[in-house]
């Protein structure tokens, strides 16, 4: 019997909790600070043992996997220490890993087999409610081992996520956080920064609103309150990646205001460019 | 009998067509370049008159819609002329009101009735290939009269949208260039920033992009060609639209830069705002 506890009855510990209950011989435990939310676990049949107790959740684990925000889990882990065993596996799910790894990693060396996750499934939808036991189905998750990083750890969380249907790639917790933040955390902020600039030019623009604005702007309804911490947690990246789109924008403003007769093909080399980057997004 | 004659065979034109030759008592005619895509048109039942001659297609037609891009409206117009009468309704769907209303309504004026159209329906396919009767069905098409608009004109013109399944607004040409520049142009040339600003930095972070980047940068998919004609055409609203945006991301790299206590929560009201803003999208 596997023992698995999932410390955070979000999203994704949820569906990570559905998904891991289907399997044969694992037992699913959560932790959460909210004796209603742990009730609802419950009555949804992810887990056999739920508690408020991070300790009572940990003791006996083979695998402790972290699915709170990243801000709160080296609080967290600190808290579960003593009732964690030597062999026990411990991950997390944060969208930052660089931080992470460098806070988690010492507090986790010789007291347990550490090693970051990062799985790429999610949806503006948050909470338990929205948990389903198919997220992780075809997903990437990201594995960012370090130089101390034991190989039974990446061998053993490797087997987690594609028990569960994800996919896994390794990187360099540092290059992780680079491309994440040009796939995600930048384009959530320029999709913020989109509605925002209408907000503040001209609102009665809102209601001739199409398709194109929709799915340009969608993920701008996510919870501010995950990614203010993301952004926080992934400042440096998230800057470069900022300021290179900033570069890109004042290229185009640049190009308008020459009022060249190239004017319009340097327009089209760059459309042309991001056409040519886009395309191949749909087969890749 | 009404006789609509359609220039331009692409997406528009060819909806358009598809869509008028389901009513009673319509007859669409249809110019194009190329014989070629006339013949294909004519094939597909969407014309019954087609020529690469445009004088011989406005003859005796009581409505004539431009469906060519913004740059080519003049020239054809000048051409079409000695051929248009008097109670010919013109109008055209262009995706920008300014330049061009002010570029035909003089031509026009006295010579035809003349009101400027945007139906707001489109999509990354373009070509005649790509046309569907429904096109138009729930899409808005914005008509953009100026002072001297006779009201004919804009009857006339409502009835032509509504007969083909859209709803109409009517905005002046700079209110209508000001509102797309926000809600159209400026996200089209901020998906294609993104883009640009991965294959620069990052090109590898494409092969971890999901359904977010995916959602972000879709529109940076459309035609190179019409795009910056677009831009071309509405360079001051999208100037304008490009330095809001701009301003937006460099408040951002502010807040990240200040490395004060207050940071997160200044992250938080910056992304609550743009949720609260998107959020109503869902809605209206």
């Amino acid at each position: 019997m596997k023992r698995i506890a999932i410390l955070g009855p979000g999203l994704l510990g949820g569906s990570l909790a559905l998904a891991l209950g289907r399997l044969e011989g694992v037992e699913v435990r959560m932790w959460g600070r909210r004796e209603e939310v742990l009730r609802e676990a419950v009555e949804r049949g992810m887990a056999g043992r739920v508690s408020v107790s991070v300790r009572e959740v940990v003791e006996g684990a083979d695998t402790v996997v972290l699915c709170v925000p990243v801000g709160a889990m080296g609080g967290l882990v600190k808290e579960a220490l003593p009732a964690i065993s030597r062999d026990c596996l411990v991950t997390d799910v944060g969208s930052v890993k660089g931080a992470v790894v460098r806070e988690l990693g010492p507090l986790l060396e010789g007291r347990a087999l550490f090693v970051g996750s990062h799985p790429m499934a999610g949806s503006e939808k948050a909470g338990l409610g929205a948990a389903r036991a198919d997220l992780f189905e075809g997903a990437v998750s990201i594995l960012t081992p370090v130089r101390e990083t034991e190989s039974e750890a990446v061998e053993r969380v490797e087997l987690l996520w594609k028990a569960v249907g994800a996919r896994v790639r390794v990187l360099e917790p540092e290059v992780h956080d680079r491309f994440c933040a040009q796939i995600s955390h930048v384009p959530h902020v320029v999709a913020s920064a989109l509605v925002n600039a209408v907000l503040d030019a001209a609102p009665e623009a809102f209601g001739f609103a199409g398709s194109g604005f929709r799915d340009t702007t969608r993920v701008a309804g996510g919870l501010p309150g995950m990614w203010s911490e993301i952004l926080d947690w992934n400042e440096g990246e998230v800057v470069l990646g900022l300021r290179g789109v900033v570069r890109q924008l004042e290229g185009v403003i640049g190009i308008l205001e020459s009022k060249e007769g190239s004017r319009v093909s340097r327009l089209h080399a760059f459309l042309e460019k991001a056409k040519a980057g886009r395309d191949r997004l749909k087969t890749n």
